[in-house]
């Protein structure tokens, strides 16, 4: 996937899934500034009043540890197609990174993955002990809901479209979302046939697409925007697996961050691994055609969505 | 506490903690009813439908342990200080017991206090491992955020009301509430200088104020309603704290379904081990006066919540 990969990005029937050197850097500039928005409300959401210390510190370590924040920014996205600006939605947009985060503590854990690193750092449990991660993850979780509770208070957000933000943000992460899929990964490493797509769909798919959701709601989409936000949302989410996948194959582990092939040394399944990886990324295409199509409804207001989803499509990293 | 705790439960200057027998027998018999209607609720709530079987069967196994379901019942309680009927909150009464059963399982956890047994039973990683403890705490907590938003279609049941039931929880559940509970306890069997009062003022305290502010806003209550229930919950959760402790030294096994002396061996930080039995009895009889003068601006309204406060300091299990 790194270099050329723009290029191979052309299924012949669906939409063109090409950005040229301008639109290229136009979204780096605009994923920097969303990033360091979103940065600065952790900060000052994540603040150390009634917090026992080392708790405070052990959060801290796991969501200040150089993400991509692509959930928040997808929050942020949506919310912009109903018109709002990215400042009325940052606590949710901040909430979905602090949910995010907690699942990534607890899927380190020894008694899940058993990850000694993640992003070149020490993962929570071994700065902090395992008991500090659980509870880190189980506040991280907590307080996301806290946020985008507390959002109800920005104008022009009507509490009901809150609620319905909780209940998309709560399913999406529960047993029938994320939790359901990181379930069906552990037990996949003793039975390969369940079906990685089912997996992803869950695991990294529901709360994606819930981060759609939550955004168009928020910002005030139409019923009929809402469901195209949630359409690109989950074929989105399924093409960044994908591409995840790829890149621990194929990537460069300087860019990345983590020793690549660290999925094939925990057999893992994934897509590269089920499919091979000419059919994955064909797949990866696919469902980032799928997502551009999506958006149709939107119009113009579709135009920043649709270069993500090519962005992340080309993504070396 | 076993036997004659009535009569102890008297304080020279404030309210008389005794229950009449015709009381007593009243108070049981609405306690079988609402336990039954959450029991049921409970069952009906925790459907199969899209969630790994494993991870269904884990999160039903940690649900159904038999628990006195004491959270919901005070959910339920508060609801009706508003003129509102228990079938109305049930789905927000299932919930925080929905929560409070992931904080029982994950606290169980080997990386936590380690226990093997609960009420008797095997606790959850016992049975299904540590992971899937994990994942059934994480997905017991959404779930629990899941019931609570989508109680907002209740009719008559403002969505602000429910968007301030939900701050109420995560605030009460979070890294400033229980998860910050938790983790002093845990550094106190390092630290014995840590202030009993203050981590179960988080670790127990918190979730149970938050069930007072939950039914109380849900249910209707005005504002001067809802600072009596939640104050009323900050001095019963503590009560039925020392209760919790007392019964743990001094309990009968058989009635309590576990060993006693277990906080002991565990060398946790409780009332009676800092105060010595007398005092922490005291306290308890203390912390119920004072949660029967919050009820005072309720009047009859506040009977029921009277009556449990009393039941719960001089029950023996």
């Amino acid at each position: 996937m790194t270099g050329g990969g723009e290029q191979a990005g052309v299924s012949p029937a669906g939409p063109t899934l090409v950005l040229s050197p301008q639109a290229r850097l136009a979204v780096e500039a605009r994923l920097r500034a969303d990033r360091r928005a979103v940065e600065d409300g952790l900060d000052r959401l994540l603040g150390a009043n009634g917090v026992p210390p080392t708790l405070h510190e052990a959060m801290r370590y796991s969501v200040f540890a150089g993400g991509k924040r692509l959930r928040p920014l997808l929050v942020i996205a949506a919310a912009e197609v109903g018109g709002t600006a990215a400042d009325a939605v940052l606590p949710a947009a901040c909430a979905v990174e602090l949910v995010h985060t907690y699942s990534l503590v607890h899927d380190d854990l020894p008694a899940m993955d058993d990850s000694p690193t993640r992003r070149g750092r020490p993962t929570c449990h071994v700065v902090y002990g395992d008991a500090l991660a659980v509870l880190a993850g189980d506040g991280l979780q907590a307080l996301g809901f806290d946020l985008l509770a507390r959002n109800a208070g920005v104008p022009g957000i009507a509490p009901d479209r809150v609620v319905r933000a909780i209940a998309a943000l709560a399913t999406g992460i529960g047993a029938r979302g994320m939790v359901g899929g990181q379930t069906l990964d552990l037990l996949a490493a003793r039975d390969r046939s369940r079906d990685v797509r089912e997996i992803h769909r869950l695991k990294t798919g529901a709360l994606i697409e819930a981060c759609l959701r939550i955004g168009g709601l928020l910002g005030g989409a139409s019923d009929a925007a809402l469901d195209a936000l949630a359409r690109y949302g989950a074929h989105v989410g399924l093409a960044f697996q994908i591409v995840d996948d790829l890149l621990d194959v194929l990537g460069d582990e300087t860019a990345l961050g983590k020793h690549t092939g660290s999925d094939a040394a925990q057999a893992k399944l994934t897509f590269p691994g089920v499919f091979g990886v000419t059919a994955a990324r064909e797949l990866a295409q696919e469902a980032t055609a799928q997502a551009v199509l999506a958006l149709e409804p939107l119009g113009a207001r579709g135009r920043w969505l649709h270069d993500l989803a090519i962005y992340l499509l080309t993504r070396d990293r």
